[in-house]
C-alpha cells in the first residue's frame, strides 16, 4: 500500500459538499468513484476540509491508501480524465505512512470574496457574495484583528457536530482589497464602482460555518450595524444570536491545508510541498 | 420616445450568442423580454457586437428606443429584478437622436484568456482556453504586431454574411501576463506552473470568427507549428486554410465599445461615458 496526499481544486456550486452522502453528489464521492477502477477495489479518501454545500476549494488536501503501482503522474491524468470539469487533481505526492490529510493539518486558510455595488457581475455570481450596501474597510479590519488569538468560537458556531470543543486559534484575519489593474477581476467585472473584497483566515481549525458567521458579522460591523468593539463581545457572549448572519456558501473558498509535522513530513522538500499554493 | 445607450454584461455559457433566434435562448431576446412589459409592447435592442454562442460580455452596448417615460434608475432596477443572473444591465444612459449602438460604434474591444497547463483549474474552465502546451509569448508577440493596421482580414473570417467588405483597421493586439499577486486568478486558481495569459485587440469591427481566429493562429505562432512572418503570409493568402484553428468561443468576451462621433455626442462628458469601461 501507498500512502498518497491528493490537492484537489473544484467549484463547489453543484455538489453537495466535500462528504459522501447517500444519493448525493459530493466532492468525495466523486473522486472516490474515479479511483475505484483505477484501484480495482472501493477506495475511502479523507479530506482535510469538510467543506458545505457550494464552497469551493483551490487547494483542498485528502490522503488516501492505494495498492496499485500505476506511476503518479499517469494516475493524476487518469483520474482528470474520468473527473468533471469542475473538480480536479492538481496535484498527487507519496506521503509517509500515516499522513492523515485531516487529523495532521496543521493550518486552513479560507478566502471569501465579496461584490460590494448595486448590480452583480455575471461572471462574478459563482464566486462572490453580492453585497449592495457601501462597506466600511477600516471598520471591518479592526474587527477583525479581535478574532485573531486562541479563543471559543462557540458563538459563531452553527448547530452540528465538531470535533474537539469550541476552541479554535485564528492566527491571521485580514481584507484585501485585490489590485483590479490586470486581475482576473478586471476581465470579467470591471464595471462601475463596484468593489471586490478579499477576507483571508488562517487557523488551526474551524467550526461549523465558522467562517461565514464570522464574515457575516464582519459584514454587519462593515454596514455599521455593529461597532468593531461588538466582536469581542460576541465572542465573551458564547452566544450565536448574538452574531450576525451566516454569509453564503458561494463566496467562499477553502484556500490552502499547510502540514508541519515532522513525524509525518521527512524532509525540508516534502514540508515544503505539503504547504500547498504558496501564491 | 427616448433614445437610450444601455451596457450589458453577461456570461455565454448558456446562450446561443446575442441575436435573437426562433426559440434559441438569446442575450437580445431575453433583454427585450424584460422591455416588453416595462414598455408595454414589443422592443427591439439593437447590440454593437452580435456576439457568438458561448462568447461572454463584460461591456456591450445596446440601443434601444422606449416611450416610457421611467426613470432610468428605476428602469435599469427593474430590468435587473427581472433578467436571469448570467445577464445585467450596467448602465443605463440618455442617448442623442439617431443614436444606433451598431452603426456609430467607432471602436470595439475584445479580450481572450488562455490558460497554460496541464490542468484547468475549475474556476477558469468557463472563462479561459485551456491549453496543455507552453507558449512562446515572444513569438505570439512579434505575430500579433503584423496585424496592426488597415488590412484585409478574410483569411481570419468564418464562412457567413458580414457588413461592408473584409477590410478591418486593427488599433492595437497585444498580450499581456495578468499580474498572479493580489488577482482573482490567484483566488480561484494560482495552481502549480500554469500561467493565465490575455489577449486584447481593439478594432474598427471584426469580421464573423475572426478574433477566435487570430487567437488561434496566435497559438500556432506560441507552440511554433508557424513563425511569426507566416501571419503577414497569411494575411496576403486572403485564404481561411492557410490561418490556424478558430480558438473556442467560451475564451472570448467582448470587452468594451467606444463611441465618439460628435454628430451623437453632444459633450465632452457624454463622450467620455460612451467610452464604457476605461480600467
Amino acid at each position: 500500500m501507498r500512502n498518497l496526499k491528493l490537492t484537489l481544486s473544484y467549484e463547489g456550486t453543484d455538489f453537495a459538499g466535500w462528504q459522501r452522502q447517500p444519493d448525493r453528489r459530493t466532492v468525495q464521492s466523486v473522486v472516490e468513484s474515479a479511483l475505484e477502477p483505477i484501484e480495482g477495489a472501493p477506495v475511502t479518501i479523507i479530506g482535510a476540509g469538510r467543506t458545505d454545500a457550494g464552497v469551493h476549494a483551490a487547494g483542498q488536501v485528502a490522503s488516501v491508501s492505494l495498492s496499485t503501482p500505476i506511476p503518479l503522474d499517469e494516475l493524476q491524468r487518469a483520474l482528470n480524465g474520468t473527473l468533471p470539469p469542475d473538480v480536479r487533481v492538481i496535484a498527487i505526492e507519496t506521503a509517509p505512512i500515516g499522513f492523515d490529510a485531516r487529523r495532521l493539518a496543521r493550518h486552513k486558510t479560507y478566502r471569501y470574496l465579496i461584490w460590494s455595488d448595486a448590480t452583480m457581475p455575471p461572471l462574478l455570481r459563482r464566486v462572490a457574495w453580492h453585497v449592495t450596501y457601501r462597506l466600511d474597510l477600516a471598520a471591518m479590519r479592526a474587527a477583525s484583528a479581535t478574532l485573531v488569538g486562541r479563543r471559543d468560537f462557540v458563538a459563531f458556531r452553527s448547530a452540528g457536530a465538531d470535533d474537539g470543543g469550541s476552541v479554535r486559534e485564528v492566527l491571521s484575519a485580514t481584507w484585501t482589497l485585490p489590485d483590479r489593474a490586470g486581475a482576473f477581476v478586471e476581465d470579467c467585472a470591471a464595471v462601475g464602482d463596484g468593489i471586490l473584497l478579499r477576507f483571508e483566515i488562517t487557523g488551526t481549525g474551524f467550526l461549523r460555518h465558522m467562517v461565514r458567521a464570522i464574515v457575516g458579522t464582519l459584514v454587519d460591523v462593515g454596514r455599521a450595524r455593529l461597532i468593531p468593539e461588538d466582536v469581542a463581545r460576541i465572542l465573551a457572549s458564547q452566544d450565536r444570536s448574538a452574531a450576525g448572519p451566516t454569509a453564503p456558501a458561494h463566496g467562499l473558498t477553502l484556500w490552502r491545508v499547510d502540514y508541519t509535522d515532522s513525524r509525518y513530513s521527512g524532509t525540508e522538500g516534502i514540508i515544503h510541498r505539503f504547504t500547498g499554493f504558496t501564491g
